[in-house]
Protein backbone atom coordinates (compact mmCIF):
# COMPACT_ATOMS: atom_id res chain seq x y z
CA UNK A 1 0.00 0.00 0.00
CA UNK A 2 2.01 3.32 -0.98
CA UNK A 3 1.01 6.54 1.22
CA UNK A 4 -0.51 9.35 -0.26
CA UNK A 5 1.74 11.97 -2.04
CA UNK A 6 1.92 15.26 0.01
CA UNK A 7 -0.59 17.32 -1.84
CA UNK A 8 0.47 20.35 -4.10
CA UNK A 9 0.05 23.93 -3.55
CA UNK A 10 -2.43 26.08 -5.27
CA UNK A 11 -1.35 29.45 -6.30
CA UNK A 12 -3.06 32.50 -7.73
CA UNK A 13 -1.22 33.61 -10.29
CA UNK A 14 -2.55 37.23 -11.40
CA UNK A 15 -1.91 37.92 -15.27
CA UNK A 16 -1.62 41.65 -16.71
CA UNK A 17 -4.61 44.05 -17.27
CA UNK A 18 -4.12 44.40 -20.64
CA UNK A 19 -5.82 41.45 -21.65
CA UNK A 20 -7.86 42.06 -25.02
CA UNK A 21 -6.06 45.60 -25.67
CA UNK A 22 -4.55 46.40 -28.85
CA UNK A 23 -1.22 47.55 -26.97
CA UNK A 24 0.34 45.53 -24.54
CA UNK A 25 2.63 46.77 -21.85
CA UNK A 26 6.00 44.61 -20.70
CA UNK A 27 4.97 42.08 -18.71
CA UNK A 28 7.53 43.28 -16.27
CA UNK A 29 5.62 46.43 -15.78
CA UNK A 30 2.45 44.33 -13.87
CA UNK A 31 4.10 41.08 -12.52
CA UNK A 32 7.46 40.67 -10.07
CA UNK A 33 9.65 38.64 -11.22
CA UNK A 34 8.98 36.23 -8.64
CA UNK A 35 5.21 35.71 -9.98
CA UNK A 36 6.49 35.47 -13.27
CA UNK A 37 9.21 32.63 -12.00
CA UNK A 38 6.27 30.52 -10.16
CA UNK A 39 3.89 30.45 -13.62
CA UNK A 40 6.88 29.41 -15.90
CA UNK A 41 7.45 26.14 -13.14
CA UNK A 42 3.82 25.26 -13.13
CA UNK A 43 2.47 22.86 -15.28
CA UNK A 44 -1.26 22.48 -14.45
CA UNK A 45 -4.07 24.98 -14.43
CA UNK A 46 -7.44 26.10 -13.33
CA UNK A 47 -8.54 28.74 -15.63
CA UNK A 48 -11.12 31.15 -16.92
CA UNK A 49 -10.08 30.80 -20.47
CA UNK A 50 -8.03 28.11 -21.55
CA UNK A 51 -6.64 30.09 -24.94
CA UNK A 52 -6.21 33.22 -22.43
CA UNK A 53 -4.18 31.17 -20.42
CA UNK A 54 -1.85 29.97 -23.19
CA UNK A 55 -1.22 33.21 -24.69
CA UNK A 56 -0.39 34.58 -21.10
CA UNK A 57 2.28 31.33 -20.88
CA UNK A 58 3.42 32.48 -24.15
CA UNK A 59 4.19 35.89 -22.47
CA UNK A 60 5.89 34.59 -19.66
CA UNK A 61 7.86 31.97 -21.97
CA UNK A 62 9.77 35.04 -23.23
CA UNK A 63 11.18 35.73 -20.25
CA UNK A 64 11.67 32.53 -18.20
CA UNK A 65 11.60 29.26 -19.81
CA UNK A 66 8.43 27.35 -18.84
CA UNK A 67 9.56 23.80 -16.68
CA UNK A 68 7.35 21.99 -19.43
CA UNK A 69 6.70 23.57 -23.41
CA UNK A 70 2.62 24.99 -23.80
CA UNK A 71 1.48 21.64 -25.64
CA UNK A 72 2.24 19.92 -22.58
CA UNK A 73 0.36 22.41 -20.25
CA UNK A 74 -2.65 20.97 -18.13
CA UNK A 75 -5.45 23.73 -18.75
CA UNK A 76 -8.66 22.91 -16.92
CA UNK A 77 -11.20 25.23 -17.50
CA UNK A 78 -13.92 26.79 -15.38
CA UNK A 79 -17.69 25.79 -16.32
CA UNK A 80 -18.94 28.33 -18.06
CA UNK A 81 -21.73 28.86 -16.15
CA UNK A 82 -19.65 30.12 -13.62
CA UNK A 83 -18.08 32.86 -15.59
CA UNK A 84 -21.54 34.19 -16.18
CA UNK A 85 -23.09 34.32 -12.39
CA UNK A 86 -20.43 34.62 -10.19
CA UNK A 87 -19.11 31.62 -7.92
CA UNK A 88 -21.33 32.78 -4.97
CA UNK A 89 -25.02 32.59 -7.03
CA UNK A 90 -24.32 29.13 -8.01
CA UNK A 91 -22.70 28.15 -4.35
CA UNK A 92 -24.59 24.78 -3.40
CA UNK A 93 -25.09 23.85 -7.08
CA UNK A 94 -20.88 22.86 -8.42
CA UNK A 95 -18.53 20.86 -7.12
CA UNK A 96 -14.89 22.93 -7.69
CA UNK A 97 -13.25 19.97 -6.10
CA UNK A 98 -12.55 17.72 -9.13
CA UNK A 99 -10.65 20.26 -10.55
CA UNK A 100 -8.21 20.39 -7.88
CA UNK A 101 -7.72 16.47 -8.52
CA UNK A 102 -4.06 16.89 -9.68
CA UNK A 103 -2.69 19.16 -6.10
CA UNK A 104 -3.93 15.91 -4.27
CA UNK A 105 -1.61 13.36 -7.02
CA UNK A 106 1.21 15.98 -5.67
CA UNK A 107 1.14 18.53 -8.53
CA UNK A 108 1.34 22.69 -7.87
CA UNK A 109 -1.46 24.37 -9.38
CA UNK A 110 -2.26 27.75 -11.06
CA UNK A 111 -5.70 29.26 -11.07
CA UNK A 112 -6.16 32.28 -13.55
CA UNK A 113 -8.15 34.67 -14.87
CA UNK A 114 -8.27 36.44 -18.19
CA UNK A 115 -6.95 39.94 -16.03
CA UNK A 116 -5.98 40.53 -13.00
CA UNK A 117 -6.33 38.68 -9.73
CA UNK A 118 -7.99 35.47 -9.66
CA UNK A 119 -11.01 35.13 -7.48
CA UNK A 120 -11.30 38.72 -7.24
CA UNK A 121 -14.11 40.57 -9.58
CA UNK A 122 -13.61 37.42 -11.60
CA UNK A 123 -14.53 33.53 -11.03
CA UNK A 124 -11.96 31.17 -8.75
CA UNK A 125 -13.56 31.43 -5.48
CA UNK A 126 -15.63 28.14 -5.41
CA UNK A 127 -11.87 26.42 -6.41
CA UNK A 128 -9.97 28.82 -3.36
CA UNK A 129 -12.39 27.16 -0.76
CA UNK A 130 -12.52 23.81 -2.31
CA UNK A 131 -8.87 23.83 -2.02
CA UNK A 132 -9.13 25.16 1.91
CA UNK A 133 -12.10 22.17 2.47
CA UNK A 134 -9.10 19.57 0.94
CA UNK A 135 -6.27 20.67 3.15
CA UNK A 136 -4.34 22.14 -0.05
CA UNK A 137 -2.13 25.06 0.66
CA UNK A 138 -3.15 28.45 -1.15
CA UNK A 139 -0.79 30.96 -1.86
CA UNK A 140 -1.74 34.48 -3.81
CA UNK A 141 1.29 36.17 -5.73
CA UNK A 142 1.63 39.98 -6.24
CA UNK A 143 0.19 41.45 -9.22
CA UNK A 144 -2.27 44.24 -10.71
CA UNK A 145 -5.52 44.52 -8.81
CA UNK A 146 -7.58 47.08 -11.22
CA UNK A 147 -9.74 48.42 -8.40
CA UNK A 148 -7.35 48.48 -5.84
CA UNK A 149 -5.28 50.39 -8.37
CA UNK A 150 -8.48 52.71 -9.01
CA UNK A 151 -8.79 53.13 -5.23
CA UNK A 152 -5.58 54.58 -4.17
CA UNK A 153 -5.67 56.81 -7.40
CA UNK A 154 -9.05 57.91 -6.02
CA UNK A 155 -8.05 60.10 -3.38
CA UNK A 156 -11.63 58.51 -1.91
CA UNK A 157 -11.16 57.14 1.83
CA UNK A 158 -9.13 54.06 1.70
CA UNK A 159 -9.16 53.11 4.98
CA UNK A 160 -12.62 51.53 4.67
CA UNK A 161 -14.14 50.75 1.52
CA UNK A 162 -16.54 48.41 -0.51
CA UNK A 163 -16.76 46.84 -4.10
CA UNK A 164 -19.88 45.95 -4.95
CA UNK A 165 -19.78 44.72 -8.78
CA UNK A 166 -22.16 45.71 -11.51
CA UNK A 167 -24.63 47.67 -10.85
CA UNK A 168 -28.42 46.80 -12.59
CA UNK A 169 -28.66 48.03 -16.43
CA UNK A 170 -32.28 49.32 -16.11
CA UNK A 171 -32.45 52.86 -16.03
CA UNK A 172 -34.74 53.28 -12.78
CA UNK A 173 -32.97 50.08 -10.82
CA UNK A 174 -29.73 51.44 -11.56
CA UNK A 175 -30.82 55.25 -10.15
CA UNK A 176 -32.26 53.68 -7.34
CA UNK A 177 -29.08 51.47 -6.53
CA UNK A 178 -26.68 54.21 -7.16
CA UNK A 179 -28.58 56.67 -4.51
CA UNK A 180 -28.45 53.95 -2.20
CA UNK A 181 -24.54 53.54 -2.76
CA UNK A 182 -24.10 57.21 -2.15
CA UNK A 183 -26.11 57.94 1.12
CA UNK A 184 -24.26 55.20 2.37
CA UNK A 185 -20.94 56.63 1.49
CA UNK A 186 -22.00 59.73 2.48
CA UNK A 187 -23.32 58.66 5.92
CA UNK A 188 -20.19 56.23 6.70
CA UNK A 189 -17.53 57.28 4.73
CA UNK A 190 -17.18 53.96 2.90
CA UNK A 191 -15.80 54.27 -0.86
CA UNK A 192 -18.17 52.52 -3.19
CA UNK A 193 -16.98 51.29 -6.05
CA UNK A 194 -18.10 49.30 -9.45
CA UNK A 195 -17.49 48.22 -12.73
CA UNK A 196 -19.10 47.95 -16.23
CA UNK A 197 -19.03 46.54 -19.20
CA UNK A 198 -16.74 49.16 -21.16
CA UNK A 199 -18.90 50.15 -24.23
CA UNK A 200 -21.65 50.89 -21.36
CA UNK A 201 -19.17 52.70 -19.22
CA UNK A 202 -20.02 56.16 -21.68
CA UNK A 203 -23.51 55.77 -20.62
CA UNK A 204 -22.85 55.15 -16.53
CA UNK A 205 -21.28 58.12 -16.73
CA UNK A 206 -24.33 60.11 -17.98
CA UNK A 207 -26.29 58.26 -15.33
CA UNK A 208 -24.03 59.37 -12.47
CA UNK A 209 -23.63 62.80 -13.68
CA UNK A 210 -27.51 63.03 -13.57
CA UNK A 211 -28.19 60.72 -10.11
CA UNK A 212 -25.47 62.20 -8.04
CA UNK A 213 -25.17 65.16 -5.33
CA UNK A 214 -23.20 67.96 -6.63
CA UNK A 215 -20.70 67.50 -3.63
CA UNK A 216 -20.27 63.46 -4.10
CA UNK A 217 -16.64 62.87 -4.83
CA UNK A 218 -16.48 60.79 -8.54
CA UNK A 219 -13.54 59.13 -9.55
CA UNK A 220 -13.17 57.11 -13.20
CA UNK A 221 -10.17 55.44 -13.52
CA UNK A 222 -9.45 53.42 -17.02
CA UNK A 223 -6.17 52.10 -19.00
CA UNK A 224 -5.01 51.09 -15.58
CA UNK A 225 -1.21 50.26 -15.38
CA UNK A 226 -1.14 50.64 -19.51
CA UNK A 227 0.76 54.06 -20.75
CA UNK A 228 -3.03 55.42 -22.06
CA UNK A 229 -3.92 55.26 -17.93
CA UNK A 230 -5.97 57.67 -16.80
CA UNK A 231 -7.97 58.42 -13.23
CA UNK A 232 -9.90 61.47 -12.70
CA UNK A 233 -11.17 62.20 -9.63
CA UNK A 234 -13.40 65.54 -9.08
CA UNK A 235 -16.31 66.82 -7.61
CA UNK A 236 -19.78 65.90 -9.52
CA UNK A 237 -20.48 69.56 -9.80
CA UNK A 238 -16.80 70.16 -11.77
CA UNK A 239 -17.33 67.02 -13.63
CA UNK A 240 -20.49 68.25 -14.73
CA UNK A 241 -18.53 71.33 -15.91
CA UNK A 242 -16.08 69.39 -18.01
CA UNK A 243 -17.73 65.81 -18.75
CA UNK A 244 -18.15 66.67 -22.61
CA UNK A 245 -14.33 66.09 -22.56
CA UNK A 246 -13.85 63.73 -19.84
CA UNK A 247 -16.16 61.68 -21.56
CA UNK A 248 -14.27 61.58 -24.72
CA UNK A 249 -11.20 59.79 -22.74
CA UNK A 250 -13.64 56.86 -21.44
CA UNK A 251 -13.91 55.59 -24.90
CA UNK A 252 -14.27 51.63 -24.40
CA UNK A 253 -11.83 50.85 -22.37
CA UNK A 254 -12.18 48.43 -18.94
CA UNK A 255 -12.88 51.22 -16.43
CA UNK A 256 -13.45 50.87 -12.37
CA UNK A 257 -15.39 53.82 -10.78
CA UNK A 258 -16.05 55.41 -7.20
CA UNK A 259 -17.45 57.54 -5.37
CA UNK A 260 -17.43 59.03 -2.06
CA UNK A 261 -17.62 62.02 0.06
CA UNK B 1 8.02 86.83 -17.89
CA UNK B 2 8.99 82.68 -17.86
CA UNK B 3 5.95 79.88 -18.35
CA UNK B 4 5.26 77.89 -15.21
CA UNK B 5 6.85 74.34 -15.71
CA UNK B 6 4.87 71.29 -16.82
CA UNK B 7 3.39 70.10 -13.84
CA UNK B 8 4.67 66.30 -12.77
CA UNK B 9 3.51 63.21 -12.12
CA UNK B 10 2.49 61.65 -8.45
CA UNK B 11 3.15 57.95 -8.93
CA UNK B 12 1.90 55.46 -5.91
CA UNK B 13 4.54 53.69 -5.08
CA UNK B 14 3.74 50.60 -3.36
CA UNK B 15 6.44 48.71 -0.99
CA UNK B 16 6.83 45.17 0.46
CA UNK B 17 5.16 44.16 3.17
CA UNK B 18 7.96 42.87 4.91
CA UNK B 19 8.65 45.75 6.53
CA UNK B 20 10.25 45.36 10.16
CA UNK B 21 10.03 41.31 9.85
CA UNK B 22 13.20 39.69 10.91
CA UNK B 23 13.24 37.82 7.65
CA UNK B 24 12.90 39.86 4.11
CA UNK B 25 11.72 38.50 0.85
CA UNK B 26 13.03 39.38 -1.93
CA UNK B 27 12.14 42.97 -3.29
CA UNK B 28 11.57 41.24 -6.74
CA UNK B 29 9.10 38.66 -5.41
CA UNK B 30 6.99 41.83 -4.03
CA UNK B 31 7.91 44.19 -7.12
CA UNK B 32 7.41 44.30 -10.52
CA UNK B 33 10.80 45.35 -12.31
CA UNK B 34 8.98 48.42 -14.05
CA UNK B 35 7.71 49.83 -10.29
CA UNK B 36 11.15 49.09 -9.38
CA UNK B 37 12.70 51.38 -12.01
CA UNK B 38 10.11 53.91 -11.49
CA UNK B 39 10.91 54.56 -7.97
CA UNK B 40 14.69 53.99 -8.84
CA UNK B 41 14.06 57.00 -11.22
CA UNK B 42 12.47 59.55 -8.58
CA UNK B 43 14.32 62.12 -6.39
CA UNK B 44 11.65 63.40 -4.47
CA UNK B 45 9.15 62.15 -1.90
CA UNK B 46 6.10 62.32 0.52
CA UNK B 47 6.55 59.21 2.75
CA UNK B 48 4.94 57.92 6.15
CA UNK B 49 8.32 57.62 7.15
CA UNK B 50 11.45 58.70 5.68
CA UNK B 51 13.80 56.23 7.81
CA UNK B 52 11.38 53.34 6.33
CA UNK B 53 11.99 55.19 2.60
CA UNK B 54 15.19 55.53 3.08
CA UNK B 55 15.59 51.46 4.03
CA UNK B 56 13.08 51.18 0.64
CA UNK B 57 15.32 53.26 -1.32
CA UNK B 58 18.36 51.14 -0.46
CA UNK B 59 16.74 47.83 -1.37
CA UNK B 60 15.92 49.36 -5.07
CA UNK B 61 19.94 50.93 -4.97
CA UNK B 62 20.68 46.91 -4.96
CA UNK B 63 18.99 46.49 -8.14
CA UNK B 64 19.01 49.37 -10.27
CA UNK B 65 21.24 52.57 -9.46
CA UNK B 66 19.31 55.29 -8.20
CA UNK B 67 19.02 58.60 -10.60
CA UNK B 68 20.24 60.64 -7.35
CA UNK B 69 22.10 59.22 -4.43
CA UNK B 70 20.45 58.69 -1.40
CA UNK B 71 21.70 61.22 0.66
CA UNK B 72 20.53 63.81 -2.31
CA UNK B 73 16.73 62.92 -1.81
CA UNK B 74 13.83 65.09 -0.94
CA UNK B 75 11.63 63.10 1.88
CA UNK B 76 8.84 65.08 3.06
CA UNK B 77 7.01 63.35 5.69
CA UNK B 78 3.53 63.10 6.09
CA UNK B 79 1.89 64.85 9.43
CA UNK B 80 2.07 62.67 12.02
CA UNK B 81 -1.69 63.29 13.03
CA UNK B 82 -2.40 61.81 9.83
CA UNK B 83 -0.88 58.34 10.46
CA UNK B 84 -2.55 57.90 13.81
CA UNK B 85 -6.33 59.07 13.01
CA UNK B 86 -6.69 58.68 9.36
CA UNK B 87 -7.00 61.10 6.55
CA UNK B 88 -10.26 61.08 6.31
CA UNK B 89 -11.07 61.96 9.88
CA UNK B 90 -8.55 65.23 9.65
CA UNK B 91 -10.52 66.23 6.53
CA UNK B 92 -10.64 70.01 6.41
CA UNK B 93 -8.44 70.29 9.28
CA UNK B 94 -5.03 69.98 6.98
CA UNK B 95 -3.83 71.21 3.95
CA UNK B 96 -1.42 68.18 1.68
CA UNK B 97 -1.00 70.72 -1.19
CA UNK B 98 2.34 72.27 -0.02
CA UNK B 99 3.65 68.54 -0.19
CA UNK B 100 2.80 68.56 -3.55
CA UNK B 101 5.33 71.67 -4.75
CA UNK B 102 7.84 70.01 -5.96
CA UNK B 103 5.07 68.67 -8.65
CA UNK B 104 4.16 71.88 -9.58
CA UNK B 105 7.70 72.94 -9.90
CA UNK B 106 7.97 69.91 -12.46
CA UNK B 107 9.25 66.82 -10.67
CA UNK B 108 7.88 63.75 -10.51
CA UNK B 109 7.12 62.74 -6.96
CA UNK B 110 6.86 59.50 -5.34
CA UNK B 111 4.11 58.58 -2.57
CA UNK B 112 5.19 55.90 0.07
CA UNK B 113 4.01 54.52 3.25
CA UNK B 114 5.79 51.67 5.66
CA UNK B 115 4.12 48.83 3.63
CA UNK B 116 1.88 47.91 0.91
CA UNK B 117 -0.01 50.55 -1.49
CA UNK B 118 -0.04 54.15 0.05
CA UNK B 119 -3.44 55.48 0.76
CA UNK B 120 -5.01 52.12 0.81
CA UNK B 121 -5.60 51.25 4.77
CA UNK B 122 -2.58 53.57 4.72
CA UNK B 123 -1.99 57.14 5.29
CA UNK B 124 -2.14 59.26 1.77
CA UNK B 125 -5.28 59.71 0.51
CA UNK B 126 -5.56 63.32 1.56
CA UNK B 127 -2.00 63.91 -0.52
CA UNK B 128 -3.73 62.34 -3.87
CA UNK B 129 -6.91 64.35 -3.43
CA UNK B 130 -4.79 67.58 -3.27
CA UNK B 131 -3.13 66.53 -6.58
CA UNK B 132 -6.50 65.85 -8.32
CA UNK B 133 -7.79 69.49 -7.44
CA UNK B 134 -4.17 70.68 -8.20
CA UNK B 135 -4.50 68.99 -12.03
CA UNK B 136 -1.17 66.91 -11.14
CA UNK B 137 -1.73 63.79 -13.02
CA UNK B 138 -1.82 60.26 -10.54
CA UNK B 139 -0.24 57.22 -11.72
CA UNK B 140 -0.46 53.96 -8.97
CA UNK B 141 1.96 51.50 -9.59
CA UNK B 142 1.23 47.76 -9.11
CA UNK B 143 2.98 46.12 -5.78
CA UNK B 144 1.65 43.95 -3.08
CA UNK B 145 -2.14 44.89 -1.26
CA UNK B 146 -2.21 42.60 1.75
CA UNK B 147 -6.03 42.93 2.35
CA UNK B 148 -6.75 41.56 -1.40
CA UNK B 149 -4.13 38.90 -1.39
CA UNK B 150 -6.12 37.93 1.85
CA UNK B 151 -9.24 38.50 -0.14
CA UNK B 152 -8.29 36.11 -3.36
CA UNK B 153 -6.79 33.67 -0.58
CA UNK B 154 -9.96 33.21 1.27
CA UNK B 155 -12.20 31.88 -1.06
CA UNK B 156 -14.69 34.53 -0.11
CA UNK B 157 -16.94 36.28 -2.15
CA UNK B 158 -14.78 38.54 -4.23
CA UNK B 159 -17.48 39.86 -6.38
CA UNK B 160 -18.29 41.74 -3.44
CA UNK B 161 -16.50 42.51 -0.50
CA UNK B 162 -15.98 45.51 1.69
CA UNK B 163 -12.69 46.71 3.80
CA UNK B 164 -13.38 47.88 6.95
CA UNK B 165 -10.51 48.44 8.93
CA UNK B 166 -9.73 48.65 12.72
CA UNK B 167 -13.03 46.80 14.62
CA UNK B 168 -13.15 48.43 18.06
CA UNK B 169 -10.77 47.34 20.92
CA UNK B 170 -13.39 47.48 23.69
CA UNK B 171 -14.62 43.86 24.74
CA UNK B 172 -18.92 44.70 24.01
CA UNK B 173 -18.57 46.96 21.07
CA UNK B 174 -16.34 44.89 19.33
CA UNK B 175 -18.97 42.15 19.62
CA UNK B 176 -21.78 44.38 18.64
CA UNK B 177 -19.98 45.28 15.63
CA UNK B 178 -18.87 41.89 14.72
CA UNK B 179 -22.64 40.69 14.76
CA UNK B 180 -23.18 43.75 12.59
CA UNK B 181 -20.93 42.63 10.03
CA UNK B 182 -21.63 39.40 10.00
CA UNK B 183 -25.05 40.04 9.88
CA UNK B 184 -24.88 42.32 6.93
CA UNK B 185 -22.62 39.84 4.90
CA UNK B 186 -24.86 37.16 5.55
CA UNK B 187 -28.14 38.79 4.10
CA UNK B 188 -26.03 40.54 1.30
CA UNK B 189 -23.27 37.95 -0.04
CA UNK B 190 -20.64 40.61 0.81
CA UNK B 191 -17.57 39.55 2.36
CA UNK B 192 -16.06 41.78 5.44
CA UNK B 193 -12.43 42.31 5.75
CA UNK B 194 -10.69 43.64 8.67
CA UNK B 195 -7.31 43.84 10.50
CA UNK B 196 -6.02 44.13 13.91
CA UNK B 197 -2.57 45.38 15.64
CA UNK B 198 -0.45 41.98 15.26
CA UNK B 199 0.00 41.90 19.12
CA UNK B 200 -3.84 41.82 19.76
CA UNK B 201 -4.43 39.57 16.79
CA UNK B 202 -4.89 36.29 18.93
CA UNK B 203 -7.37 38.11 21.48
CA UNK B 204 -9.43 38.74 18.21
CA UNK B 205 -9.21 35.51 16.26
CA UNK B 206 -10.99 34.44 20.49
CA UNK B 207 -13.42 37.16 19.76
CA UNK B 208 -14.59 35.79 16.67
CA UNK B 209 -14.48 32.56 17.64
CA UNK B 210 -16.99 33.21 20.31
CA UNK B 211 -19.01 36.00 18.93
CA UNK B 212 -19.67 34.52 15.18
CA UNK B 213 -22.27 31.79 14.31
CA UNK B 214 -20.57 28.07 13.29
CA UNK B 215 -21.74 28.24 9.91
CA UNK B 216 -20.17 31.68 8.77
CA UNK B 217 -16.68 31.03 7.29
CA UNK B 218 -13.78 32.87 8.64
CA UNK B 219 -10.55 33.58 6.56
CA UNK B 220 -6.78 34.58 8.69
CA UNK B 221 -4.10 34.88 6.36
CA UNK B 222 -0.32 36.12 8.02
CA UNK B 223 2.96 36.76 6.67
CA UNK B 224 1.89 37.94 2.92
CA UNK B 225 4.21 37.58 0.24
CA UNK B 226 6.93 36.14 3.03
CA UNK B 227 7.94 32.50 3.19
CA UNK B 228 5.83 32.03 6.91
CA UNK B 229 2.85 33.10 4.79
CA UNK B 230 -0.50 31.49 5.85
CA UNK B 231 -4.18 31.55 5.26
CA UNK B 232 -6.26 28.91 6.80
CA UNK B 233 -10.34 29.65 5.70
CA UNK B 234 -12.88 27.38 7.28
CA UNK B 235 -16.18 27.69 8.69
CA UNK B 236 -15.91 29.01 12.44
CA UNK B 237 -17.60 25.31 13.57
CA UNK B 238 -13.90 23.92 12.30
CA UNK B 239 -11.85 26.61 13.78
CA UNK B 240 -13.61 25.72 17.11
CA UNK B 241 -12.31 22.49 17.07
CA UNK B 242 -8.91 23.12 15.54
CA UNK B 243 -8.51 26.96 17.06
CA UNK B 244 -5.54 25.77 19.69
CA UNK B 245 -2.99 25.03 16.94
CA UNK B 246 -4.51 27.10 14.43
CA UNK B 247 -3.86 30.32 17.31
CA UNK B 248 -0.12 29.88 17.79
CA UNK B 249 0.50 29.97 14.37
CA UNK B 250 -0.83 33.56 14.30
CA UNK B 251 1.96 34.82 16.68
CA UNK B 252 2.33 38.35 16.33
CA UNK B 253 2.53 38.89 12.90
CA UNK B 254 0.46 41.45 10.43
CA UNK B 255 -2.65 39.59 9.73
CA UNK B 256 -6.15 40.24 7.61
CA UNK B 257 -8.89 38.85 8.79
CA UNK B 258 -12.43 38.14 6.62
CA UNK B 259 -16.02 36.64 7.33
CA UNK B 260 -18.61 36.22 4.72
CA UNK B 261 -20.99 33.33 4.31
Amino acid sequence: MSAAPTPGTLYLVPTPLDHGCPLQAPLTDALPQGTIEVAARLSHWISENARSTRAFLKRVAALVPLAQPLQAQHIQQLPHAIHKQGDHRRAGTWDARPLLAPALQGHDLGLVSEAGMPAVADPGSSVVRAAHDLGIEVRPLVGPVSMLLALAASGLNGQSFAFVGYLPQEASRRATRLRELEAWAQQSGQSQLFIETPYRNAALLQALLQQLRPDTRLAVCSGLTLAQQRCTSLRVADWRRRSAALTADLSAQPAVFAIGP
